[in-house]
């Protein structure tokens, strides 16, 4: 173990371990952005999976043992788009950063205040 | 903007931008475990979409304005993943981390030269 | 208009008006497997995008308007659906006859009433 | 056995079957459209998972093992596409003639002749 925490860790230093974890099996003859694009889908779908007959109230309260199997699927996920980030050589935080201020232009905060998802988004109550 | 890049910046620091831009909306009523669970689902397919009709091998050449949409699709799919690990509390450097130690046991390096993909196994030619 | 419905249309009807609609336009190219399931999966995003932030009783009293939408949506996946069953040469209600045999003995009535989702089993209250 | 088969069994005696699979363990209570999509949307991911690492040419030539999981998933698929027309009480065989009719104004087979994809076109070689 490193030690790693979102506290103090940097996604350089997350994407180097799925490099490196790549590199030493010689996967990357597998890892077209194609490919990866399918991978990213398809752990997202398990991650949803998890959700997938629960009332959204109670989404929000799940046992221990069943947030740790969430945190797996959202740990594939993650790894996942941090592979296809090494491969198309993408800054993922700047583009993070980059599409919150178009989020922020497009869903001004006064006028979307409680009315909208994030990105798609949906009246609350007309 | 705050200069964000993976070389430095934390998940933390990440997170922390959702966290306000979700607040500052007041969407944390619409943000269950569930509904974020298909919101990340639902940008991974918008990211596949770029990807569906080219080869494997045409994936990795595209161009830069292509590359730059790509980026925004992949932010989409990690600012929902990060609003997630903000409603389970869950500290996703952390998740990754155990979740590539369980990789390396089930995918020992010597073993799997070239032979399988990280997650769904696929023996490369017999 | 060739006046189609659930009542009287059979699959092998359905299926043709997609074989003739990829022909006529020389699209078999594009249509391996690999490409059709990706587009299966991205049509269902779709899907899923018109009920991303309704809660579950909401997704019940959708409007005209919106089943309309709906629909299309539907539509879209089954279309791919075929594409990929001519593509495989699969009789798709065979295939549906065959795996809800499963899903019986998987599911006995008697012993899963009121208490599981149909693929996934989950517990309603324990 | 009730010897379904493409050629002569309609959408509707699928559907019924379905009906009633799902009255029998009283399963309506799960079956919200929003749910639903999640389902279709995850039985997707699990068709697609079968092409994940294979080159599309390769996803042509499986083997007939292999077939019969495919067969299975989109039988997966395809079912909770028939529950959700059955919850929305949506003419499938009518919606996909209506959709057919908008892509044959979208895609006219003289101008899109080996040129794109059936949903979201991607010009061939430019």
């Amino acid at each position: 173990m490193s030690g790693f925490s979102d506290s103090v860790t940097s996604l350089h230093d997350l994407r180097t371990v799925v490099r490196e974890f790549v590199d030493e099996r010689d996967w990357r003859q597998f890892h077209s952005p194609k490919n990866l694009s399918m991978s990213v889908a398809i752990e997202a779908a398990e991650l949803m999976e998890h959700f997938q007959w629960l009332r959204p109230e109670e989404s929000h309260q799940i046992s221990a043992e069943k947030i740790a199997e969430v945190a797996d699927e959202m740990a594939d996920v993650f790894c996942y788009l941090m592979a296809m980030a090494n491969e198309l050589d993408i800054d993922l935080s700047q583009a993070f950063e980059r599409k919150m201020a178009k989020n922020r232009m497009k869903y001004p905060a006064v006028e979307f205040r409680g009315r909208f998802g994030i990105d798609d988004p949906k009246p609350v109550s007309e």
